[in-house]
């Protein structure tokens, strides 16, 4: 019965896009998309801050993770590693969960690698620069008011997280076009034009794997 | 009144089926489609036989072309150089050609980088192994009886002189998704299943650039 459900998996680089080719999906196929609500959620049933999860959640896990030299250091890095992983494990169980419940799309957190066993469709959202600075900009949080240059930093940080959280679940890269089924660079075209033959695409790849 | 034109590239892996995307595209758009058709052209017009013609144009122009390593040896390599070079020349004039006169689809051959004053959809077709060496099968020309591991050498080398062939026209990278509009895996889709939805994404690209 998992093979019946229609589980999409959108990977994309910060600014390119992904979450908007995903709520659009999501109202082609009338099923949910889950992106910032697996944040709300672990916030919700954890009594954590959203924010506090958000910003834990784009920590990079790796060098979070407890190093040995010298008992000082590791008790120095404990509290903040623990909690970067506890939320990455919570983020993958709520996933797991979303899945079992039924058809749906995930935006990022590896979703692809976590959900294998659905064999998921997978799409990967990519821009360039300066489209990805643009967007960027334009959809930045209230008050965020970083120069161009903090942002591409920024924009470099949380992709570099991404793929190093991904490295964590599976050999495959993060980004690598073999992984993925539909590669999709949105630096010259908008989304809203090319998302409904991206569905049909992605609704007939359904078709003949259930056939 | 160049842009109005609708030019399609198809880059792809050996056995991936681009050609046959190419072919189908060209179906829907009702434009021609130019694969082998310019290794033909150069045979006729050259008076070259197509075989030797479609040999060299898949040869490595890199290692072809001459090394100043002895006189000796320059006289050696000097000939198959020459016409390797001379092939990939005519190649370039004759895609040429066929742009100026209309909209078009080329599969292969760095059209991508050759027309890049079009500004073409450009298109990166991929497979995993296994599916690539069942086609590769499927299509085998009349007589060649590989054996797997043959085929996957033929495979790799031909792909690895594509890469080769490309770096001495332009930086980036053959097969690098930054490179292409849309990266289509066909490991788990039948290509005729979902030309159409390419097709009509492709022309949305082209209604939005021509806008």
């Amino acid at each position: 019965m998992e093979n019946n459900k229609i589980i999409i998996t959108i990977s994309r680089e910060f600014g390119s896009g992904g979450r908007e080719l995903g709520k659009r999906l999501s109202d082609t196929f009338g099923i949910p998309c889950y992106d910032k609500e697996i944040i709300a959620l672990i916030a919700k049933e954890d009594g954590f801050d959203e924010n506090y999860v958000a910003h834990m959640s784009e920590k990079k896990i790796q060098s979070a993770y407890p190093l040995t030299i010298g008992h000082q250091f590791i008790t120095a890095m404990n509290h903040e590693a623990e909690q970067a992983i506890k939320i990455a494990i919570r983020q993958r169980k709520i996933i797991e969960r979303f899945a079992a419940q039924g058809s749906c799309i995930i935006v990022g957190r590896s979703a692809d690698v976590i959900l294998e066993k659905y064999s998921p469709f997978n799409i990967f959202v990519y821009a360039n620069r300066e489209v990805k600075l643009q967007r960027c900009k334009a959809y930045a949080p209230v008050g965020e008011n970083l120069t161009t240059a903090e942002l591409e930093q920024k924009m470099r940080e949380i992709d570099k997280n991404r793929a190093a959280y991904r490295s964590f679940l599976t050999d495959t890269k993060w980004g690598e076009k073999e992984t993925y089924h539909l590669c999709i660079n949105t630096s010259t075209i908008e989304i809203k034009r090319i998302a409904p033959y991206i569905a049909a695409y992605v609704n007939e790849w359904f078709k003949q794997k259930q056939a």
